[in-house]
């Protein structure tokens, strides 16, 4: 389910983007700085706007790349404007893009460290489950939050994107 | 993945747990009524906090549902205290409990339908990565973030919970 589930990051990543066009016309229309949303944060001690896009960004490529072995772009942290946000995002898309189900096969047991957890190991499937899932969506979500709490009308379908719906 | 995923909702549903802890703390440590959370949100038009934790419970619990064929307990939706959402949110955690990963073994194929879909619907396997997966972490998110933008002192780790880290 690796893939299927890199595919949702991928579609989310997409409405990500949709949001910042949301959050464009939604400054225009009330005639501030689109870019004012940057700074916006929701805690004075939580990541700013930009930095819950950056950290979306980064968790699906790192986590794509720990558990495929394939290289992600490198992104050096300095979007000052909602299109630069925008061209990280698509370069992560076209990252996942070309990601094929066939790279997941070995993810469930290859070996994640990282710095922060002091030279111990997870499995792929239990950094996968336990880091990456809920670290995406965490940081997808509080970008979606600091929007909405900030006036932009966007909604539940906005997050959801078009369902796979189909007849009975 | 499925069991392993909702193994991650019944951990997650445990980290909200403690964070309606911490919340009854620091109401007491700044002498408001605890309660005054279930009502607040981050924009009118949203969810209150009370709404967003019944949404992170149902999320599950529907999905559970719906994927494995077995009946889940009923809430009617009239909780009026932060103690009443931590029951609501540990009978979720039994019912998940007595799931076992043989129950899920048929979800990829089952077929999900929603009144609002109108007549549509969707496979288990496309329902759970597009619909379940994604609102259940925003639900679960949203409950986080009006929590500490209302000054409750939790953090990632609160998020997270316990990793799986293991020796190399």
């Amino acid at each position: 389910m690796y893939y299927e589930i890199f595919g949702q990051f991928k579609k989310s990543l997409g409405q990500l983007d949709k949001w910042l066009d949301a959050a464009t016309t939604f400054a225009q229309s009330r005639s501030f700085e689109p870019n004012v949303f940057m700074g916006l944060r929701l805690a004075p001690d939580q990541f700013t706007f930009s930095r819950q896009v950056q950290a979306t960004c980064d968790t699906a490529k790192a986590a794509a790349s720990r558990l495929t072995g394939k290289e992600a772009p490198t992104h050096p942290d300095t979007e000052a404007t909602l299109a630069e946000l925008q061209a990280r995002i698509r370069s992560v898309v076209a990252y996942l893009d070309g990601l094929s189900a066939k790279d997941f096969e070995a993810s469930a047991s290859r070996v994640v460290s990282q710095p922060r957890w002091e030279g111990k190991v997870m499995s792929g499937a239990d950094y996968f489950v336990e880091h990456a899932l809920p670290n995406f969506f965490f940081h997808i979500s509080h970008s979606y939050a600091i929007l909405r709490h900030n006036g932009v009308p966007v909604g539940k379908r906005d997050y959801l994107g078009a369902l796979s719906l189909k007849a009975p």
